[in-house]
């Protein structure tokens, strides 16, 4: 993937200067499994992820990591270059999960496009309401804590009535049961498949993991 | 305070014809406590709050109201106009806590405003910036349930040993005695001045409801 794939979404309002000088500054950089790519407090770069999976958690009061979000391919990851954002201040750990590849990208010449281009600037903000709203879904789950353990004792146990790993139910007859709303549960079931533990797909929910549902139903 | 003191930060860079055009298009509107100004999921104004207050709240899976963030003279309120910013998934509900009186701004024309200049734009993600920044403050306050607990108790204890309702303590040094980091302490010490609690003011921090940290505490 090119640097001007990353950035369809403006690349054609920059000039040819604006759009060499992105090229040149872009520099490639590998990442091994639990190597810390940003951690809070630190201005370092905005990173463009080339491929792997990176992990972005803040630390609670007591030092334990709260995951906020992961990112993926395509993926920006905004905050380890909060400084170009001066309102952001809070701190975040960005760490790899896998073997990661990304494009790093400086964040002085980052802030000078967004300054003058609204292109880029109206780029960035959908990027940051993109994780705004991962971290108030994370908060809603951490929130619903109960919910989701009902969640999990819902499926193992319309798993074990149809005699079937892979259930056949919509989000609203879920809701319905559980009594909460079906976003509610389209989102804890995103969380519960980011976790590895189902697989949602159009009209299936497969259960990957019943340990790892049945140790969250308790 | 007229329209051109709440947009100081980009006034100057609008035409003539944009700035009337949002100065004919502000209307001004009162709230009284308890009013809903905005219904998650609905597209509203922009609103710009005049005088009063502002709570900013969702609803957690099981119907509980968590306030995310308070909004007083001078600060606007973006999620209400979320549709403005497409990359926004999540529902918050604005309800007017005090007598409250806000500029209601189209959302057609301010995102208008912000296609076209970056300097609109970047003014709208430092507001959305400052707000992430509550949020995330906010959630490491849920996640540091206990140290709130820890924090009131402490302060009481103080108290009784000063017999006195105000304390001359820095913010490392409650840190040291509860084991955490300065900042999380200021975080918390400004939460529990929002709840009216205590007022924290230069080296010093007077407890205004006792009453009120002991039911924190216990």
């Amino acid at each position: 993937m090119e640097l001007r794939d990353f950035f369809a979404g403006f690349w054609k309002d920059l000039s040819p200067e604006e759009q060499a000088a992105l090229e040149a500054a872009a520099v490639r950089r590998r990442y091994q499994p639990g190597e810390v790519l940003h951690r809070g407090g630190e201005c370092d770069s905005l990173y463009a992820v080339l491929s792997g999976r990176l992990r972005v958690y803040m630390l609670s009061g007591e030092g334990r990591q709260v995951t906020l979000y992961r990112l993926f391919e395509r993926d920006f990851c905004l905050f380890s270059a909060s400084c170009i954002l001066k309102d952001i201040q809070f701190d975040v750990t960005v760490e790899a999960e896998k073997e990661t590849e990304v494009y790093a990208l400086p964040s002085a010449l980052y802030q000078r496009l967004m300054a003058e281009k609204a292109e880029v600037s109206n780029f960035t903000m959908g990027l940051m309401a993109s994780r705004f709203t991962e971290v108030m879904w994370r908060m809603e789950q951490i929130l619903s804590r109960k919910l989701d353990a009902r969640l999990a004792a819902f499926l193992l146990e319309e798993s074990a009535i149809e005699g079937s790993l892979s259930l056949h139910l919509t989000h609203e007859k879920i809701a319905s049961n559980l009594g909460t709303a079906r976003e509610v549960v389209t989102r804890l079931l995103k969380y519960l498949q980011s976790e590895g533990l189902i697989r949602v797909s159009r009209g299936e929910i497969v259960l990957l993991e019943p340990k790892g549902l049945q140790k969250l139903a308790e």
